[in-house]
Formats: structure tokens, sequence, C-alpha cells
């Protein structure tokens, strides 16, 4: 079964990205029980999402929001874009 | 304010890559307000990222599980994979 996304859409803290009509959101999360570090790859594996996103993705820096969170061997990098509006003819 | 991502994960449910000690995550979600389809570079930015993920994380194939939902407009891309434990020297 997969997670109820659109639940979890709808409950995010209202900031510019969160409120755009149209959105792509990016999430990189790494989990070990207990304490640790990740994978060495792991921060060159999210740059190298981030740079495909920029790639593809033509926004200004501020409709991009970007996140870390480090807690209980939980890392986790999270990227929200409000996106432009397509023209739909 | 980042969001719970440790609730979330803990709320998962069971499968094998759920129930690895060390596990890494990854998340495309497009989100637009009403019916619609997302952009049209949405499926390669996902191949994309998931062709990096595949570089960097060498596992069999039974280690990862993908999962694609699509309602009311919003297309998540979710991968979820068990890592081999790594070797703390």
């Amino acid at each position: 079964m997969a997670l109820d996304w659109l639940k979890f859409f709808r409950t995010e803290p209202k900031n510019t990205a969160n409120l755009a009509k149209e959105r792509l959101k990016v999430v990189v999360a790494h989990q070990r029980e207990g304490r640790g570090r990740g994978p060495e790859y792991l921060p060159k594996l999210r740059e190298e999402i981030l740079n495909v996103v920029r790639k593809y993705v033509d926004v200004p820096e501020t409709a991009v929001n970007i996140q870390v969170q480090n807690e209980d061997g939980l890392e986790v990098l999270e990227m929200n874009i409000a996106l432009p509006e397509q023209r739909r003819s």
C-alpha cells in the first residue's frame, strides 16, 4: 500500500513553495537504526539529484525551498519547488 | 519547520525494504490543484533520478521497492531501498 502522500502534502507548513498551485517535491531520506552516519556516497547522491532537478526545472531561486533534517539516525534532504503555471492551449 | 519524517518512516507499511536496518528512500512528488497532468519533463526527470540512485546504490533488485501513486492531481514516485549493513572498522 502506498503512503498517503496527498494527506501529507496538505498538512505541510505554509510557505511560498507549499502554497503554489503546482509544486514539485523531491525527498532523499536515509535512515539507520541507532546512531551512525549514512553511506559515504550520500552527499554526492543528494547533490546529483539536486542537479537533475535543476536541469529540468527552470525557476528562480526564490521558488525553491531546501530543508535538511538530521536526527536519531535519520538524514533527510527535502526540496520543495513552486512551479510556474503551465499554459494549457 | 521541517516535516516529521521520522514519524513518517515509522508508520510505513511493513515490507522487506521498510524493515531493513538501513534504508534509503527517494520520493519525487508532483502536485497541482485540480485535475491535469504534470509537466512534460516529469517522466524523464524521474527516470534520471532513479538512474542516479542506481549508480550509487549497489543492491539486488529484490532490495528495491518502487511505487507509483496517481490521484487527485498528485503523482508520486517512491523508491525504497534496503541497504546492506556497513562494516564499521
